[in-house]
């Protein structure tokens, strides 16, 4: 079988690679009830944050257990990187960090997908378990 | 002078008008160190989150004092609005709320932009002062 | 009325300011008919397209005729600028235009909006007649 | 080695399987000059295009050849899939078919990826080769 991009998303432990987006949810959610996830890049070693060399954006999916199909929970991008601006202006920067509610039905994998404008795409997942309220 | 798309982007005061972005952020911040901002729809009051209506992103801009010019610090997709799954998987939904993490150099306003896919384009704005650490 | 981020939008002659986008797009078009339109930064006077300046991205949305409300059609980002690549690969560069196919229902307004990492946002309009098939 | 979303990106013949991007580009290319790629669901089988259902989005990448990176060229999104309008103004639709303009310095393959609101992700590759102009 040939390549595909799935031979270019690549995955390794956030703690040692800084490209791999951090996951922050809680292992068990109440069908149906709120709750705050967490996806970062750098919560361990920082990435750069500049124009040349920058964290573009972040997806957050999920996959239900048993279903081969994911679901795209939201994509969060990041834009500003200190590009050039007026002297008196001075530069702005948004961290490659953010936090999203879901509603969740049935336990599964969430899966964090992050790009970097240099070394591409890194991805790491998190299972949450969901129990009916 | 004829009308652009700035004719369509509506505004109006978001405890009222539940399509309004809330932005949440300090009135005042330390230039170059990280502030978390919160922008949200729906703060008030909920606003439907179905795959027939619900809000598609919400971006944030940051205006300096005194530029003409809008720099786009983010922009957040919320892609998943319950639409049908296997009856085994339940569906899952995410909310029109964001937290992110910016770094300011000069004081300015910010700008939250929410898109509903059937109500379109609404703003709100918050002034932010920045301090020289 | 205090200022929004409608004020922060800029407009302009295509053919004489390189940040407007210019819509290629028929006068008139049949109801539910499939019609390409092409929106272009640099159609007359080429834009940078460098890691530092660049346009990041190029929407389309659709206003018909006698309505308050902006329809999203199309939201296109421009991802490669030349970004630093190892020797022997060399750099990849995405030109800001972009060509997509619409089915309208009524007469009204396209308005397709730019992004500039450095100079923020413009827009730009045209007018399409749609008649009943 | 455990799941992650690649496990999750499916391939096919975009000729039998209705999700399948198909990439239009020339086989060869010349080394920094400017290239038109149509990226397309539906180009054999049609594919739905309606709330409930849609292509929300299709991105492209490339791959140099010998590279393990891959660099995204352009994500783009279809917002209009008919939803609910005032009974004057009648629906709009976006095809999820798009025409992009690169430029190329190395021979590679380009990805495309297509994110069906049902369906979820699926790929298909082209390979390019680029002559020293």
């Amino acid at each position: 079988m040939s390549e595909n991009i799935s031979t270019f998303v690549k995955t390794a432990d956030w703690k040692a690679e800084k490209h791999v987006p951090a996951i922050d949810a809680p292992a068990e959610a109440k069908a149906g009830e709120p709750v705050e996830i967490s996806v970062a890049v750098g919560k361990e070693i920082p990435h750069p944050n500049t124009v040349e060399h920058h964290i573009s954006w972040l997806a957050l999916h999920f996959v239900p257990a048993g279903s081969q199909t994911s679901i795209e929970l939201g994509r969060f991008e990041f834009s500003a990187h200190g590009q050039a601006a007026k002297a008196n202006e001075g530069p702005a920067h948004v961290a490659p960090s953010v936090k999203t509610t879901v509603c969740l039905a049935a336990s599964g994998t969430l899966h964090a997908t992050a790009y970097c404008n240099i070394h591409g795409l890194w991805t790491s997942s998190a299972a949450i378990s969901v129990v009916q309220a």
